[in-house]
């Protein structure tokens, strides 16, 4: 009846988690939630200032003043670029949908690291991508692997990766950045957790190291200011604008134009940075209270690296172990935390598991810590 | 380079004329924009009560109470449905793009009006679909010839068609949704306009009278509040809502929170029955308007029937002539219009045009008629 795609579309196990983890009195490791305490909230002076044009058709590609503020700090970061290049969209998860319907039909080769974002794997697989990995060290991927991989489009999230907080160095940036330009693949960084960093700024990006490949750079207001403005952005190598802007179009017409009004003011007056100075002290909070939690009480069951930015822990344990079924344990004990296996591009089973620290109270990151240590064999 | 997909990203034609529409100075009858002057505007204490946790990551169906006041108002037409059945989306448009999705992929028949949405139709053939038209009269699509349409998906505006204004009587409607119950197919009914009806309620839905064939509702907030709020919904046969769920989610996790809480409020307190009963006299007037300085004009040139709603008026030339000439030398008059053909499925040649009401003030709706008849033949 359907799309052969629809076959494709992967199985609610994640939302299954993620609905029992907002159930009362469960403690949630498993989500990507900014903590709430410390959103951004649109002021009264922003929201009474909304420019009276907002309410009617806006232009797809953005709101022109925004576009040249998210222009001016890509510049800042080295990415060289006009606002011309800039496209506002509904959060990262629609430029992932926007750049799969570029690049991927059925049996399009996409170079991925493994473990990566779920949710960029579900939209690849569904408009038919299939997953290439390439070596990995703790640096990130190896550039020489770059070559043999074959792919038309390579998705990365060098900065503080949603799964593992891994941060790759300057030098594997520029290194990679030259395999990529000996390659015809389209590189897409993804890097919505750049801001969120606890030990000092990370290095640019890699896009800004590139001078042949042609690239997609992604940032996000989520995790900064509020996911619920729904507000991201591309910035696109000239030789693509024009496609992606036809298929921001077909997909939306444009994005949400009070977010974008709001979002521009915060940039316009300075308080994005004044907003990230504020939180930060918290999430680094979070982040060494978990660390010293799961040293106490984990240190002999699972091994793991200190995220120096994002959101999350992402554990390795020392004995193999079903971590689906640890998983479920854990839920019928009132912790939700999500398997490692479902963020594998292969799929591939393996004894490891993500914890989210910026959700859950300082009281319940310990609880949560105790209660996996009983379970962990 | 690119998927395959993006070769049938068709031309931006109409996008190079909304462009020169939007240029200060010239009339515009090309566009399909509400009138900015009597647009929605949320008070500032709609503002100043959004609910607090708005800014956090919310649900993709959409918020719970939003979905309640839309089944309720759906029910209210004799649509069967609960709020379970309701996803909220960014406005129309990305209804159209998770249709899309679900059902086309390359060569899937899709049965549509002619002329009919154009937006609808880029969306069709971007994921892969190719048009198959059926019989029409001057009621609407024909029911002995849905039979033979052999097609996946039907897509129909039967209420105040985008071009022709068109609405189908309760008698037609009820032999179509009696066909299509005999077809496979699903009914895929897209009613924006129903609202901006100038002379009295228009019959209810299609799908509100279908026993057995699947279907998709959609209605909007952007003709009756403000497009710029980015905001419509799909109500969903059972059968389909699992996985119209899973592509939102893979399209952009949820919509605009901030939007999705104003329009909550304003269906809560009875302000859009208000704000329609303020703003249709308006409407009513700009359409009366340009039907006598068409009688007066253009009465011996082209012909066309009154719209009993909607925006728009469809013009057929008496005597055959190049409307892409007849457009390029009107907009070097500064007078924007709309070709006919390119709202045609197989993009075949007519002496057609679109010409849109509400968005030009009275003196331009006159100065344009002017202006157009004199390039006539």
């Amino acid at each position: 009846m359907f799309a052969a795609r629809i076959d494709r579309l992967t199985s609610s196990l994640v939302r299954d988690i993620l609905a029992a983890a907002s159930r009362p009195g469960v403690i949630s490791f498993a989500g990507g939630l900014p903590a709430s305490e410390v959103l951004f909230r649109a002021s009264p002076q922003v929201l009474g200032q909304l420019p009276d044009d907002i309410w009617q058709y806006g232009q797809t590609e953005g709101e022109p003043m925004l576009r040249e503020l998210v222009a001016i700090r890509a510049k800042a970061l080295g990415i060289a670029c006009s606002a011309g290049q800039v496209l506002i969209v509904n959060g990262s998860q629609q430029g992932i949908d926007l750049v799969s319907k570029l690049m991927i039909e059925e049996g399009t080769r996409v170079l991925t690291e493994s473990p990566t974002y779920l949710a960029a794997l579900q939209v690849f697989r569904l408009m038919g991508g299939c997953f290439v990995t390439a070596g990995q060290d703790e640096e990130g991927l190896l550039p020489e692997s770059v070559a043999q991989a074959d792919a038309r489009l390579a998705y990365l999230v060098p900065t503080f990766q949603n799964l593992t907080g891994l941060c790759y160095s300057l030098d594997r940036r520029k290194a990679l950045a030259q395999a990529f330009d000996g390659q015809s693949m389209v590189v897409f960084e993804d890097d919505p957790y750049r801001d969120l960093s606890f030990d000092g700024p990370a290095p640019v990006p890699v896009v800004s190291h590139l001078k042949q490949a042609r690239w997609v750079y992604q940032g996000s207001f989520s995790k900064t200011l509020a996911p619920g403005l729904r507000l991201g952005y591309l910035i696109v190598h000239p030789d693509l604008i024009q496609a992606m802007t036809r298929l921001k179009q077909a997909a939306d017409l444009h994005s949400n134009r009070l977010s974008q009004a709001i979002v521009a003011q915060v940039l316009m007056d300075g308080s994005l940075d004044q907003h990230m100075a504020n939180i930060l002290p918290l999430y680094r909070e979070k982040r060494d209270v978990m660390q010293a939690c799961l040293v106490q009480y984990l240190g002999k069951k699972a091994s793991w690296a200190l995220p120096a930015g994002g959101l999350f822990f992402w554990l390795t344990l020392k004995r193999e172990q079903d971590v689906m079924q640890l998983m479920q344990e854990a839920l019928a004990a009132g912790l939700a935390i999500m398997p490692g296996f479902a963020f594998d591009p292969l799929l591939r089973q393996t004894s490891t598991i993500r914890l989210n620290f910026s959700h859950a109270t300082f009281e319940q990151i310990e609880q949560g810590a105790v209660l996996l240590s009983s379970l962990i064999k």
